[in-house]
């Protein structure tokens, strides 16, 4: 019977491990605060640093609502199958990016449309968690 | 030369194609402003008709804080190469579910320790996009 007992282990990550693993993907997920309440979409990134840079459109919500706000960005890589997996949180201000089509990297574009606002999550605060399941 | 157009087509999904998509899969991303700012973590779901079932600890942040306090619950399915993929946002309020144990669906634990708060989050709106990669 499933008494809620699981017999994964979950260990805090470094921040040296986070970055390395945010590095591994291409896909996460932007949440902020919009008009209609928590906001939550997956968006395609790169890694510049220490920030999260991501692209969108002038006229999307991400794009719309104010250059300077807290969010939050996470990548992950989990298996269901072997319950096991990790996860990574970033926390930080977004900001527009008038300087990245000289200098820094971006993001491919995947959506139709002119997505030419460049957002830097510059990270305040990195972290995540390991889970592994208990060999038996 | 990259010049921030993709080709790709988003389409907004209805409620019921939202509901689909969404029991479709197994692990979704729950986000709530938390003591230390905006939270996502990956949690494993069920979906029971217009709620999201979720399972914790009582000592997690997801735990201690507040029982009522609106949340964001994110699934996605995205395929890198090709591009495509969609997305269903659910936002509501969490609510421990004491009934929980008797009468309905809850996901499998994965994590170690005792993971018996079933947390449900009633939907008060779905949303979801498609994107549908162009044919050339």
């Amino acid at each position: 019977m499933d008494e809620g007992f699981g017999s994964g282990a979950l260990t805090e990550l470094r921040e040296d491990e986070c970055w390395d693993l945010l590095r591994t993907q291409t896909v996460g997920r932007v949440g902020w605060k919009g008009s209609d309440g928590l906001t939550i979409v997956p968006v395609n990134y790169v890694v510049d640093e220490t920030a999260v840079v991501i692209r969108t459109a002038p006229y999307t919500e991400l794009g719309r609502e104010g250059s300077i706000q807290e969010v939050a960005f996470e990548v992950d890589e989990l298996d269901p199958i072997a319950r096991s997996g990790w996860s990574v949180l970033v926390r930080g201000r977004r900001r527009l990016d008038p300087e990245a089509y000289g200098t820094t990297p971006r993001p491919d574009v995947w959506v139709g449309g002119s997505r030419w606002l460049v957002l830097r999550i510059e990270a305040r605060t990195i972290s995540g968690r390991r889970l592994a399941t208990d060999a038996h």
